[in-house]
């Protein structure tokens, strides 16, 4: 029944491989059918190489298992926390979202350390910092840790006025990157950028530690070439 | 009819993958004919493992499309006044143009600082540091974006009095490098030559922040003995 | 007689080379049998392209070569001394142990620092920090050198409080890592983590030379869900 | 005539590519045979994708070509004089020579720093810092630029009461690496090491600046057990 949603699943969770952006099995990549309301995503624990299409399981937004025989990614209620909110106020946008542990963007994350707009690789994919979340508190951690984890993305964005139209990568302090688009291989594609964005703000950083920011008007002239009204990046 | 011209472009494109100077669709090269003030490029947005020869595009010196059903890339303006400006100053020497984001380049114009000539891996392909321009200003930003970026990397050079056939490789502050050539081909030569300068650069302040730039002397031998009069390096 | 521990050992040495945890001949893996009391390991300075299953030796905790024609490991000493103390300790369940020349995890070890838990990546593999020795004695070096570094490194765990059920992994100042778990495997599994544990680590000082450690209740929250009693993370 | 002189030096020119120790065409591998007084070495500017044994030129040491339609490497003279003034001291044990661009080989030489001793993996193979030369000076450069570059590493090495014997490793400032050994292979190997050797070392200043080198005690323990009297690592 979830045949094609399982598929997109899978077709990202192995770009996370084939990217690099995480080894093992740190990583998982979901689908969203908004109109179904179920999303499909990775099983837990499973390596790459011995994923199959029909070991994907699809959970609904409450969390629960729609069909599968594994158990879904233990991070499923963070992608399901981010579906219910950030899908809505994107009506319906938000299509895939992927974890990984890459390393530059996990490095970022472990320095607790939003990154700054330095170029135009990064203003091509979004006009603003992306925001590192606080760390979580012991109460939310022993509550539910994971949907907790969804939550504290989506205050981080309310807390900056962010758009997770506009703006579709996160860090979680002392965690690592969470990327959303579209679909599930536009949520992937979101993770390796993300992660060559963290690569180059780290060697800015390193080369000149006083590097300014791009000018506001150079960012936001990147991001509506290739995203706004009148973008006239690609055919 | 611009059939060597189209395949002298696509190669170069595909050597901006295979060399691993961007990732996605980060990146173009063009090839020029002087004699014809046309040149190739590539087709924007289009991702390197689909693209084809025919599918490069053929434009004049006044950005207007010759031939091909597709889109030129975004920056064919920037290619277009390099051309005009740099290949009029090299005696029609300058053939090819190539622009990547690749990593330590970027990392470079985006801490907005040019790269001092460290050793003879550098001096072996230019005498002078690789200049950074100034971020472009609101005004021309606003005017024409990859027109003025043309503009930009030429008034550097005539402010720094550097001549184009000597100094092949530019950094735009807060985007990236261009590099140029007497082909295609040399062109994407020289953004991987460029790539690994940056990042022994990087490596260099990094061991020793206080590091000398080569002497005058060693400089100047290691230009001469591969592009001198009396050039001795190669067959 | 020892086919099975042979190969076992013989798989974990290959991985070695395949994850780019050593160039050469610069590592060892050996897999271990509590029962019979003895473990298969590389035979000395073999390059990985010609080790064969059949060129792994056998050794008792003694030293003792028991099985195989080529000389074993010129670190056997330090697993026998791993194996004796460790596998006691831990109730026989350390059964395989790695040493690598992973580039990050020297370069901790040669900076003579013990690695700080940054994130999660950490936490899922580890509580506490992964501890660098002391240097070694000029009397322990001059009495038995690799015998000592296996007791510096028991010594290090001792003084440390620290159970090698629950953290397998260290790093020996001026030398390098080495890992054990529950299998030959296992062991380079977690040579392979903490490589990418090291490489992280590095980089989050270098983007925030004052991180934070990760609080101590995400600390155990991601060690409890992926080893605890009610381990929820995986199949 | 001398077909074995030639192949092995192909083989190490070769192994320099798959090493990634240059790109392009920027290293040379040569191979000496002492008795008959020439060495083989590679042609200067052919990519390694189309060197063939045949290709390879012999030189003698008064650097006459001795056989072959190519002109030698440009850093011919150096391996000359290396292999007149070092090949005696060594009892002429040294039978081969590597220059390469390697990037953090390349990083220390720009850094005009000698590389201390920081761990083992450096002590396996050296007991002192590598060292790097004076820049060289102008009249030098004006006399016979590399020519003057083998007397600049012999003076160097006389300077630091160095034996190229038990010490095959030197970075020409602003320049990069040569390397030498008992054969041509043994020669690129010693290139492969200095590289993984000068990037732990970068590493390791950055996480720990005020990094002690490693006590004398393990470095010659180190030493010894693999190149000392009683080795006893290998087979």
């Amino acid at each position: 029944m979830y045949k094609f949603l399982k598929e997109e699943a899978y077709e990202a969770n192995m770009e996370i491989k084939r990217r690099n952006l995480a080894i093992y099995t740190w990583g998982n990549s979901s689908a969203f059918d908004p109109d179904k309301g179920v999303f499909a995503i990775k099983p837990s624990g499973v390596e790459y190489d011995s994923l199959k299409p029909q070991s994907i399981v699809i959970v609904d937004l409450e969390g629960n298992i729609v069909e599968g025989k594994l158990k879904p990614s233990s991070d499923t209620k963070t992608h399901q926390v981010l579906y219910r909110e950030f899908s809505q106020l994107a009506d319906k946008s938000v299509r895939g979202i992927t974890h990984t542990h890459s390393t530059y963007a996990v490095a970022w994350a472990q320095a607790a350390k939003s990154v700054p707009v330095f170029g135009t690789t990064h203003a091509d994919h979004g006009i603003q910092k992306i925001p590192c979340t606080e760390f979580m508190s012991a109460e939310a951690v022993k509550n539910n840790y994971e949907l907790e984890t969804g939550k504290l993305i989506v205050e981080t964005f309310k807390k900056n006025n962010l758009n997770p139209v506009h703006n579709n990568m996160v860090l979680v302090a002392g965690h690592g990157p969470f990327t959303w688009g579209g679909s599930a291989a536009e949520s992937v594609y979101n993770s390796a950028v993300l992660e060559e964005i963290c690569k180059m703000a780290f060697l800015t950083l390193a080369i000149n530690p006083a590097a300014n920011p791009l000018p506001e008007h150079i960012i936001k002239k990147h991001w509506e070439r290739k995203n706004g009204q009148n973008a006239y990046y690609g055919q």
